[in-house]
């Protein structure tokens, strides 16, 4: 069992992830998180919010996870968002065309479907199931497809990313937060892509969970007002430049800023963030690194791009978070698309005088000759530029006919005009987080099989621990009465009871040898056992065990629950909250 | 205006809710959350998770929101959740049939498709959008189509509720508590409902968000151990005789079980639950009622179910949790669908002593006899009757053929065992809340439009507020420089700064009269405004204005974060948590 299988078998006997419809014979691309996964997420998932809700300040806000055809048609999913799917004639399995001529070109995922047909004729490539021959491959869409209402009705689209939500609600967003840029908004939730045929297991899911942030800025402002908080934090950095040496930099984000390997301090603040995210909830700091994006993989118009990677034993560097100045792309292209004006009015420091070309049509003239149309005649003269109406023949095409204007019916002139501010369309700062690959790899960061170890008494010779942090782990603390006799199950339930007052998720468990139960919960990763033994009918004291060095304190139960939230939450010394055993 | 408009053009102005898709001119049956409808709703389900998730202890769970196609038929909902369609064959705009004739019969939505056509055609019933002819009314699924992969792919479904995942677990659920009744599971999370045309804003959805607890229990014992928590609360009942003479009435719990109005305690104490829950939020008492279903309402395998119903300024008594006793009827269905057990072995207090007839098979006869099919007729004999062994001859079916079996064959017996246990398919309670319906009560509860107040000046007539409870206001601390000068700036930003710390959610609002400021924090809900002066930098004190009461008190700026914190989450009380002003 290499360390993947170790982690997935874990995980599914203890009740963290589930294959999906199991009863049912399971789908690929679908997992449930069970109890402890779901508790484990949520947790994460609620660190991620206090981050970018309430200490940067970008609200959450809920759409849909269901768009209707022209979200995707600006967003560009419509068209583009697909994978090369080719299909054999004689079983009808379908297959990542990519996939199935990777051991035999480099960047098969690069190829064009042309090529890939190439490929797998000159190589003779059979179906991997029956020996089959292959169609030809075609672009398979990856979003899953539905008809809202009845009939036919309107085509939707299960969203591929949580992020259009945010664009399609920008004028709303802009009034929420009074046109004052920067300001931003965050989602969290389910995104879907319908993937031909998944492999990895968790790691590539048909539907999955995003934490994404869309932050609108000044574009011809790219720093960052807090930039000083994370211009001393050094990060694992694999640029362009070091991808094609392949050695990884360790780099303060000032300095990466400075040298110009990351465009600007607002897309550095963000690196800086996210580094802080990961290694808050678990991540392993020699595991993880930012990588960005190279010249010819980066979409079109972002500027820069940089994606937090993670290695894990099995998949190697996995892409968990994306980190992108989207410039104003996606505006636009809504703007456009439903045909609105996705722009703030940004008023100068200063009023500026401008010279301004003003066009002047005289209506007294043009209304006798144009009649019903000289208004449409005078819209048209106004956006004719001066070297046309110094001509000596000024023409315009009305209603798909060309038609001249008498010169005297149009004046015009340059003025100087005040103007204090003007309409621009912000640049978009996105972190977009895989939630589900971060849960995996906070989960495979965590574990460890540890030598039996003689302070306590197990008939097993290793000891698997997940070394969550208190901040994530599932369940908080475990109760535990030393034996089942009713003078121990009283005060245990009423400690259980005072600890889940406190909000602490809490385990009570009374079966099996205390050794044994210690090593369950170790497998789950509860922090901290509290122990209720005669000592505590006799004296009114618990012991707590520590999961990690196993070490144990005696504590009075009065004010156990404040002392383990503390403990948890706070920044408690486990040695020093009580008398060490 | 009614209160429902006040409340939704509240809602759309300050960012609770606004239509989905607006800029592409929007989708019935879609809303998004904006920032601060977001904020609440996450809140609304955070207080669920404590009472379910920490206090009951039924663990959270997260499947997908595409099923298979097994699940519902397994569940029921792809032979039977669906309404009735009629399309005009003219505009070809869709309808719901019952929705055509509701003003002719009574009761429409009860009617079958073939009653539905007949009223249509007997009273002329045109299309109301071109007065077109009607096509015949069919009935249409309400679940969103999909395909899982490529190609024609593997039928799948937008859940239409999220139950279905928590009976598809049933088996790693009981082994996660260890077989022991009664365990529960819940989730909170999306379902999808293709509404025909839907009316009602946000009070019917084609995307909602649910909050589900299935709570399995011994079909034997439907006493509830804690049932005294609730055994002395008095809701309002409207039973299914109660519906007879329309008259509601106020009951205790205990004594509602002990009449028979309510089928049993477990039921009864989630009805006590729920009246917790929706109080503890800010729903009016007097505007909620628990609806019993009349017995040809109720599904044919619930035994009793109640639904908490809530009174709104427009649309009536609105539904908004459902409690059930849906008996095994669920395990069944997917034990039988997917040909697996699910069930739990209850060990007996004592072991029992029965008699058991045993049929004997002699295959030292058997087989000489029937060779390869020996086997097979050997089991076949054991699945007899008593009766039927002992007639004159034996005979069965093997391989379609009739054969018949030597008396000497096969022995037969009755048997004294002592068996320990047995497998019970549990019963089912479910508690399920419509969040988004819950959302939207809780706005127009929390609604007030006040006459003018002559305490603070502020040059409108009427004071809009929002009496949201503490716990579930979206912003929950307004910071207000009195005047924008670097002086009282400065320490406003530290303040700030020291709130979000304790992971309140802060607004800063620097702009307009004070008054006006309050005013507009009011119309948000926020409980608390912290207002920096002069005072502030002579003698490091503020004021902190309560919303409700538009009383000030003066506090000294120091721990002003732990003071807000006990005001929001605990039991300080307003005035004595300063000096009066």
């Amino acid at each position: 069992m290499d360390r993947y299988e170790q982690v997935i078998e874990l995980a599914k006997r203890r009740g963290f992830l589930w294959k999906s419809f199991e009863i049912y014979g399971g789908t690929a691309g679908f997992y449930d998180y069970g109890p402890l996964g779901s508790t484990l997420k949520r947790r994460i998932e609620q660190i991620w919010r206090e981050i970018y809700v309430i200490h940067e300040g970008y609200m959450e806000i809920e759409a849909p996870t269901i768009g209707i055809e022209e979200v995707f048609v600006a967003s560009g999913h419509v068209g583009g968002f697909s994978d090369p799917l080719c299909e054999c004639k004689c079983c009808e399995e379908a297959f990542r065309a990519d996939h199935l001529v990777d051991d035999i070109v480099t960047c098969a995922d690069g190829l064009h479907i042309k090529e890939l047909d190439r490929v797998i004729a000159e190589n003779g490539v059979k179906c991997p199931e029956c020996g089959g021959e292959l169609g030809k491959t075609y672009e398979f869409n990856l979003m899953f497809k539905t008809n809202i209402g009845p009939g036919s009705g309107r085509q939707g689209y299960m969203r591929p990313e949580t992020a259009q939500g945010m664009f399609v609600d920008f004028m709303r967003l802009a009034r929420f937060y009074r046109d004052k840029l920067p300001f931003g908004a965050t989602q969290i939730g389910k995104s879907y892509r319908n993937e031909i045929s998944p492999r990895q297991g968790v790691i590539r899911l048909r539907e999955f969970t995003q934490a994404e942030a869309e932050i609108f800025i000044d574009p011809s402002n790219k720093e960052h007002p807090n930039f000083q908080r994370f211009a001393a934090t050094s990060v694992n950095l694999y640029s362009d430049e070091a991808q094609d040496t392949g050695v990884m930099e360790s780099m303060t984000l000032s300095e990466a800023v400075r040298r110009g390997t990351i465009a600007h301090e607002f897309l550095a603040y963000q690196i800086g963030l996210t580094d802080y995210f990961l290694k808050r909830i678990g991540i392993a700091s020699d595991k993880l690194r930012f990588r960005q994006h190279k010249k010819d993989e980066m979409a079109h118009y972002a500027i820069d791009c940089w994606d937090a990677e993670i290695e894990t034993a099995r998949f190697g560097w996995v892409e968990v978070v994306g980190i992108a100045d989207r410039t104003d792309y996606d505006l636009k292209a809504h703007a456009s698309i439903s045909n609105t004006e996705l722009s703030i009015y940004r008023e100068y420091t200063e009023p500026r005088i401008v010279r301004s070309f003003v066009v002047k049509p005289d209506m007294s003239k043009l209304g006798p000759l144009f009649k019903g149309k000289a208004k449409d005649v005078a819209e048209a003269l106004k956006l004719m530029r001066q070297e046309e109406l110094e001509k000596d023949r000024i023409t315009i095409i009305i209603d798909g006919e060309e038609a001249e204007v008498p010169k005297e019916a149009v004046d015009f002139t340059e003025e100087t005009v005040k103007i204090s501010g003007e309409n621009i369309i912000p640049h978009v700062i996105e972190p977009s987080y895989g939630i589900d690959r971060i849960f995996y790899s906070t989960m495979e960061h965590a574990f460890e099989e540890e030598k039996w170890r003689t302070e306590e008494e197990v008939d097993e010779d290793a000891r698997i621990v997940m070394r969550f942090k208190n901040e994530v782990a599932p369940v908080q603390v475990a109760v535990l009465p030393l034996l089942t006799r009713d003078e121990l199950i009283r005060p245990s339930r009423d400690i259980k009871a005072s600890i889940k007052r406190k909000g602490l998720l809490v385990a009570y468990d009374d079966s099996g040898t205390i050794g044994r139960r210690y090593r369950r919960n170790d497998e789950i990763g509860t922090p901290y056992s509290v122990t209720i033994d005669y000592d505590t009918v006799e004296n009114n004291t618990v012991t707590i065990r520590d999961r990690d060095s196993m070490k144990q304190i005696r504590v009075p139960v009065d004010n156990i629950a404040d002392l383990l939230y503390g403990l948890i939450y706070g920044d408690s010394e486990f040695e020093s909250a009580g008398e060490a055993l």
